[in-house]
């Protein structure tokens, strides 16, 4: 059933197969150049670029040989790895914190990873063509510093080493693409990091579809993941690998560290399944390594078979010991999330015959891996002229990829923006959410996406493209499928991948409940997706209250960096998605009805960038009698009462608050010039949780809405059955006023 | 690869198989009696009970002896079918909205379980050893309240099936068990149903294994569901489904409703995997029914060979078609959440060869369901009667069982919660949570639970039980992996086996971001769940902002039906346990701290009832000079400010915030004695938002807080950077009074 290395790799795994085997040797066997056994297309355009390496510049050719013969001195990798293994060893034990054992267990395919396989420039972490690398096992972060640090990035210098998972460090606790050039994404959250590495290789292979030409293939790299036992278990990574499978991902290669432990102990406490198995039936290609713990061919050669792979996604099982090298606590918990303890350091340093100081970094492993400075540089302008050439025959196409790269948007993309008078006929906002999305897709290239198998409810079909699938991955529709969770770290992938891609997706917005981690994530790493939230409220009517939100609003204004947007009719639904694109570095989530809304008097794109403005006032001198302010589809409602209260003689305005963020964000002036302290006489209403409103109404104000789950009866029975109509804001002005 | 049916099963399915054909009948052979080629142990206990029912009641025997027979003329069958068919269809109609799709293409499969299989009875749909049912494509539910309508349940009766989806009604638009007795968890969101029945699957063995002995099987019935596409793509069912096979769930039979068709189309468009390998790499025993449509006789036999497997789930794949019947919507998604309308109704009568009114059940059609409520009665008393034979043997398990079935405590219960005196030493509140855990456990019968492979740190081991695993099921410690959501859904699904199954669930605070979805549905269905969320503030450190809450506090607050917790200490803690355990349909979330906390004087289990409560005050009348406001490890601080204060003479009221929740229900009177409304001097303070605050200190308080992303350092050390202290307290409150 799995899948097994070629034949004189099988010979070579039996000899050095054993994952409990502290000391064993791999039997050393020069490398074979890369293009050896290789022929398929993408794998000749990997062999183009090592010949190219080795034509652009004598003087990395020189190093680019020398690094083959000096990979193939066992001794050296040996060093190499056992630095790695160390860096982590001493990093956590000065930290009294952090997880040692899977950079321990995982340093052999780390160093092959970073040493041989991946392109990437040190000095410019952010090079477009780089490969990506994610460590999805987040925790094991102690891993991908003592690379990069090797590497040569200025981001993790001996001192960030030294200073790990301390206040203001450039080496947090988990990696954190925000604090730590040459991270990817943020990882920890177990699974996240496999579904963004999906994320990532989708845009690749998107870009390269609609960019490359023969001969000029300026978008081609690589995705690589580390994921663990963890990762393995949570739903989201089976979501995430489903699509990388039925999308055909192939230049995702994901290694899963099988060391059959996880917190608790043994995974044969919860984790039973043959994962071989079940990956073959996502759609995968499986390779396994047999001895993860020193068997650097087994590493290479597995590398090199998924790289032949070109149409489905490689997992390469890699079997390795935690904490390997730990006389006394390698293949056990107590390695996983702990220091080891002075005693244990000294034995494990003994064990592996490591005589140097913390922190040391061997000569010849400084030497070896000081190429990459020189050899990163020449990649990138080798790739720099690549695109010189690129740009001088297809200058459109090099010019709009260049936008995507750099994240700039057409000067005049606003204009497409739609806009509408209180005499255009009303709609939900979710149909008036497909006209910003179709219309915005002509003017940014970087706008994709798409809906978790609700497109024709969430009306996100951009109607001229058709769907993003195997076999056609230039086109910009992404068919998640019911995978909310996977969705949004898909999202978080995409728009990490380069400035330019703005990722939108969508489901009802009761189902935020599956995606939230990812959402979180978006927020904390700064990863601009574009969620369109649809049937936002009991509005939705009969599908009751599994599918009704009313706490939704609320838990996202809660949330740090992440803008809570539920604009009530089409200029606010534009507006909100001006702040959405602009927000490069701030997901925004759209919260859109399923029923009609009209367009109402005095809304504008302008006044939701201020989060809160005045859509309409009868009173002077900033002293209304009463303020009433609603949200989205109870906009409306808020513009009914106040006509109704002016009849009564009342000076009333209404104010939409379309996002609270936005709103805080603003001076205290206007602020002032839009809720007056003086007036306490304030009525929210808002199809959903009361929670927080306290904060805009103040302690003499009412808010209005609903603390209690909703129901299923069509909607406009239900708005009624539970308050939500125009008597009820009256009466609560007049009660106040 | 894929499991076969028997011989001569395949040769019926052979002739029968054509998943587009509308009007094929199958191959009409005579049922044979169910114990005929079953041989296995379980099997065995299924006969025990045919032949129990006919011997049982001469008029029972008749009856069920009938049933055998009529069951095997298959136009009785192919009536019944279309029965429950254009009631979904009907309803759907009437209301113009709903889901016809899944119950024209299950009705097959819904008829045979309900009708040939399940034993339940309708009159006690709460019977404690009935056959459980969830509809994991909780969208279908017209299918399911068809079928309770035949089966003779009180709950859906005509005038229900009428008021399909209107307010309220007892058939809402998807299935409710706190809306529909007979409906036995809540379903909807995708996936969650799957999961739900491996908890009812769970909690079945588990009672088994504590109370069944030889001969006297008390707790003895099979969980079925039925899941769709949407289900399978979802990441929570594969977490379930995972765990399922690893505890050997052998009397879970879930049946895969593989119609090629969800909301977005085709499946081809986003889910290609291969579903039958991916199970069988999960553990399960698979079957391929290809004739879901007409294939009775291939069902019966696919659940003939499930029940036979007893060491596994079984996951039987019905291919059937959506809408099956109606000529020019079947197998398309137009049939999945829409009423057919007027003429496409019309065409599907005739093409079904439906000549009756909407809601019409023929007359042998109901005269044939009609035994299932005398039968219903009898599997009752039979089971009341094996029940006394048990208690006269085994008089202390069958109190202890009795418990459990009736959700009474013993009456002693609460003197088994630890009592603190300030004098005791200090305890992180996990810690202290784990006291209660193992003292509630000894005299709690039904308490049982675990952590998704945190055990060692959310603390959550009973140290005198062992794990419960596929061969040690009677023991009380669940391992769930690494696997959240799951966990989540299959403790909504134990405690709602029984109201006395007390299930408990632990992760970090941060993690409820995986679990959102499943903790909802706890609310919302009235599934006491006890969540032991560890971890719960920046106080946990190093592992930084991936793994530090900011906004989870508020955002359960904001969730209707849910207790969010927050203890202080030792007395906190059992108070909150005394809170959780008492409320059997309000699920708890005890957010509990990793690091120290010392015991404060005042604290009481008795406050803790209250929400908020003072814990210390040196004012007089009622009118203090500021309110101190604190909750958890903050409470500690709150109460040093108040010591500073007083010693510059300020009179200083310091109020334990524990539950927001709790407190709202408390009389007017006692709000206002703990926050009296002229004291606007309140400053309060938490390690997470101030979002929501603002209700409780006002619009002239002060909410310290934190309302950004958190950081990885030493816990001391970010409390510090992020003003998080004392003196900030001190400052606010100085500024206040």
């Amino acid at each position: 059933m799995a899948s097994s290395l070629t034949l004189s790799q099988a010979l070579f795994s039996a000899a050095v197969s054993d994952r409990t085997s502290v000391a064993a040797s791999p039997v050393s066997i020069p490398a074979l150049p890369a293009h050896r056994s290789i022929s398929s297309f993408r794998a000749s355009r990997l062999v183009g670029v090592s010949s190219a390496r080795r034509i652009a510049s004598p003087v990395i050719r020189a190093q680019a040989v020398g690094t083959v013969e000096k990979t193939a001195e066992t001794s050296l990798v040996d060093k190499s790895v056992n630095t790695i293994r160390f860096l982590a060893i001493d990093a956590v034990e000065k930290a009294n914190s952090g997880h040692p054992g899977l950079p321990m267990g995982c340093a052999p395919m780390g160093h092959v990873l970073y040493d041989e396989v991946m392109r990437y420039n040190p000095k410019n972490p952010y090079w477009f063509n780089r490969d990506r690398f994610v460590l999805s096992a987040g925790h094991g972060c102690m891993l991908q510093y003592a690379l990069l640090h090797l590497a040569g990035y200025d981001s993790v210098k001996e001192e960030d080493l030294k200073n790990f998972r301390q206040w203001g460090s450039k080496t947090p606790g988990h990696p954190e693409n925000f604090e730590t050039p040459g991270i990817e994404v943020t990882t920890g959250p177990l699974g996240q990091g496999i579904a963004n590495a999906v994320g990532l290789a989708l845009a690749e292979k998107h870009l390269a579809a609609r960019y490359n030409k023969p001969g000029s293939e300026i978008v081609d790299h690589y995705t690589y993941a580390i994921l663990g036992d963890g990762c393995q278990m949570e739903g989201i990574a089976n979501e995430a690998c489903s699509l990388a499978a039925h999308w055909g991902l192939g230049k995702l290669i994901a290694f899963y560290d099988d060391n059959h432990i996880s917190i608790d102990g043994d995974t044969e406490i919860a984790f039973t399944e043959n994962v071989d198995a079940r990956f073959e039936g996502l759609g995968w290609h499986v390779i396994w390594v047999k001895n993860g713990n020193t068997g650097y061919d087994e590493i290479r050669a597995a590398i090199k078979e998924a790289k032949a792979v070109t149409d489905k996604p490689t997992l390469i099982k890699v079997t390795t010991t935690i904490g390997f090298g730990s006389p006394n606590k390698a293949n056990s918990y107590s390695v996983h999330g702990s220091a080891l303890g002075a005693k244990e350091v000294d034995a494990t340093r003994k064990n592996l015959g490591w005589p140097h100081e913390p922190f040391h970094v061997p000569e010849d492993v400084k030497k070896h891996w000081s190429r990459h400075v020189p050899e990163g540089a020449a990649l990138e302008a080798e790739w720099n002229t690549k695109f010189s050439e690129y740009e001088k025959k297809y200058a459109a196409e090099a010019a709009e990829l260049k936008s995507i790269i750099e994240g700039t948007l057409p000067s005049d993309w606003e204009k497409a923006l739609p806009r509408y008078t209180p005499e255009t006929p009303g709609d939900a906002t979710r149909n008036l959410s497909q006209a910003n999305l179709n219309a915005l897709a002509k003017v940014i290239p970087g706008l994709l996406g798409g809906s978790a198998d609700l497109a024709s409810s969430n009306m996100t079909l951009l109607k001229m493209f058709g769907d993003f699938q195997k076999d056609t991955p230039e086109e910009r529709n992404i068919r998640f499928g019911v995978r909310e969770h996977a969705m949004g770290a898909i999202c978080n992938g995409i728009a990490l991948h380069c400035p330019g891609l703005i990722p939108y997706c969508a489901t009802f917005f009761v189902f935020t409940d599956y995606m939230r981690a990812a959402m979180r994530l978006s927020a904390l790493s700064g990863a601009g997706v574009i969620y369109v939230m649809t049937h936002d409220s009991i509005g939705l009517g009969e599908d009751g209250p599994t599918h009704q939100p009313i706490e939704h609003l609320a838990s996202f204004r809660a949330m740090p960096n992440i803008l809570m947007l539920r604009p009530a009719d089409g200029n606010e639904t534009a507006g909100a998605y001006r702040v959405a694109v602009l927000n490069r570095k701030r997901p925004s989530v759209l919260a859109l009805s399923r029923q009609k809304l009209p367009n109402l008097p005095g809304t504008s794109i302008e006044g939701v960038e201020k989060g809160g403005y005045i859509i309409s006032d009868n009173s002077a001198g900033n002293k209304p009698d009463v303020i009433l302010i609603g949200t989205g589809s109870e906009l409306e409602i808020a513009a009914k009462a106040a006509d109704v209260l002016r009849k009564g003689g009342k000076a009333v305005r209404v104010v939409s608050f379309v996002s609270w963020e936005l709103f805080d964000d603003q001076s205290e002036t206007y602020k002032e010039s839009v809720l007056p302290a003086a007036v306490t006489a304030r009525v929210s209403i808002e199809a959903g949780t009361t929670f927080g409103w306290q904060k805009i109404v103040g302690s003499a104000g009412k808010a209005i809405g609903i603390d209690t789950f909703g129901a299923s009866a069509p909607a406009g029975k239900i708005y009624k059955e539970f308050g939500v109509t125009v008597e009820a804001v009256v009466a609560a002005a007049e009660s106040l006023c």
